[in-house]
């Protein structure tokens, strides 16, 4: 079994998805979020491509949360923050969700045969789920508009140390993502902090979301896409 | 001023080359090959994008390189080694080359205001030349057929770390290549004997040339495009 590194949404038409398993990546917050809610109670996440088909959604009951540039978008009730996703009452709920990274890439993975999400926040169970699966890996790095990003490529490597006895790792991507992993791990939060993303989100005021979404494994479940849902 | 790097032609897009100085780097092994050819003689390298290119242009008094794959084409005079610039008689010729990535990044590079060649052959005199021209760097690595490879992105980290105090280094590309020509620096042919890239090299039965691509600033020039040709 093979385990392989996509660095940004730019990079996938080199690789080859079908009859693997990808996991989605956008550290700060999609993916991050997305944990956070399913442990608020979410029942599933709706990705959607634009805001306005979250509003439609909401017509029929939806949540919505939409994020675009790092902020939340006015007249939605969610926006990309983990801590959107921890104060509000969210039990039983079904959300429409557009970020500006990280729901796209959802959508560009399609040919894969299965997708699920990874965070820190789950990383173990991430890990867990891609030995017991027996099939080849994918870490898909939303980046930051189809540019690398640290954060992202970080999670890559720390999902590929704890997989490199049961996995190949012949990409150059993945070599890369586990030194830098290695560099960082001992203040993840601190490396991640001097990255552009990060930088950009200090101008935001929402440095907090960067120390929530470092946490490691508080989470013991993997969302997955079955049909066009997010669910656990 | 500010120093960026493209991890890989495929993230070209993303980025401005206008007013800036573009240096493309392909370690393994065009841009090596090329500051080696210089070294023993060669008046002008002429960039071509096909095989046939560099034919026509045999008849008026080139000599052709032609390299596939990292393999040297049947019915040229060189390839792509760095041996082959050193064990051919190179004074005063001029050579029409045509690789598979390096070449095609020098095309691909057109808007800038500059374009050199960097490889680690040349590093400090690079370094030094990206300083008195007082203008924003963009390191491009030419990857692996749009992929990310980790010798191009060292040699961006090298060049970066010899920058980092007169350039604004905020891009995460950059960042992460610093961190990576850090932890690979003490032992830089052993590193990237670890990589895909060179994993092929081992089939293909070429390890010198990896050792020889990775001695550190041998030559002190700076090779240019001006109008369709690289010079001193």
């Amino acid at each position: 079994m093979y385990f392989e590194t996509i660095l940004s949404p730019a990079l996938l038409p080199q690789y080859n998805l079908s009859r693997k398993t990808v996991i989605v990546i956008d550290i700060l917050r999609a993916t991050s979020s997305i944990c956070v809610g399913f442990n608020s109670g979410v029942s599933l996440f709706h990705p959607v491509a634009n805001p306005e088909d979250a509003l439609v959604l909401e017509q029929v009951g939806f949540i919505t949360a939409a994020e675009r540039n790092g902020q939340k978008l006015q007249g939605f009730t969610l926006g990309n923050s983990p801590f959107d996703y921890l104060n509000t009452d969210l039990n039983q709920k079904k959300v429409a969700i557009t970020t500006t990274n990280g729901t796209r890439c959802l959508h560009l993975s399609r040919e894969a045969d299965e997708i699920i999400i990874g965070s820190f926040l789950n990383l173990n169970a991430v890990a867990k789920y891609c030995k017991e699966k027996n099939r080849d890996v994918i870490a898909f790095c939303a980046g930051w508009k189809d540019k690398f990003n640290l954060e992202d490529t970080l999670f890559a490597g720390a999902l590929a140390q704890l997989l490199s006895k049961d996995f190949k790792i012949e990409c150059d991507s993945t070599l890369a993502a586990m030194d830098l992993f290695d560099k960082a791990k001992s203040d993840l939060s601190g490396y991640i902090k001097k990255a552009s993303h990060a930088q950009r989100f200090e101008r935001l005021g929402i440095e907090k979301d960067i120390d929530f979404c470092m946490q490691l494994s508080i989470y013991d479940f993997v969302p997955k896409m079955v049909g066009e849902n997010l669910v656990l």
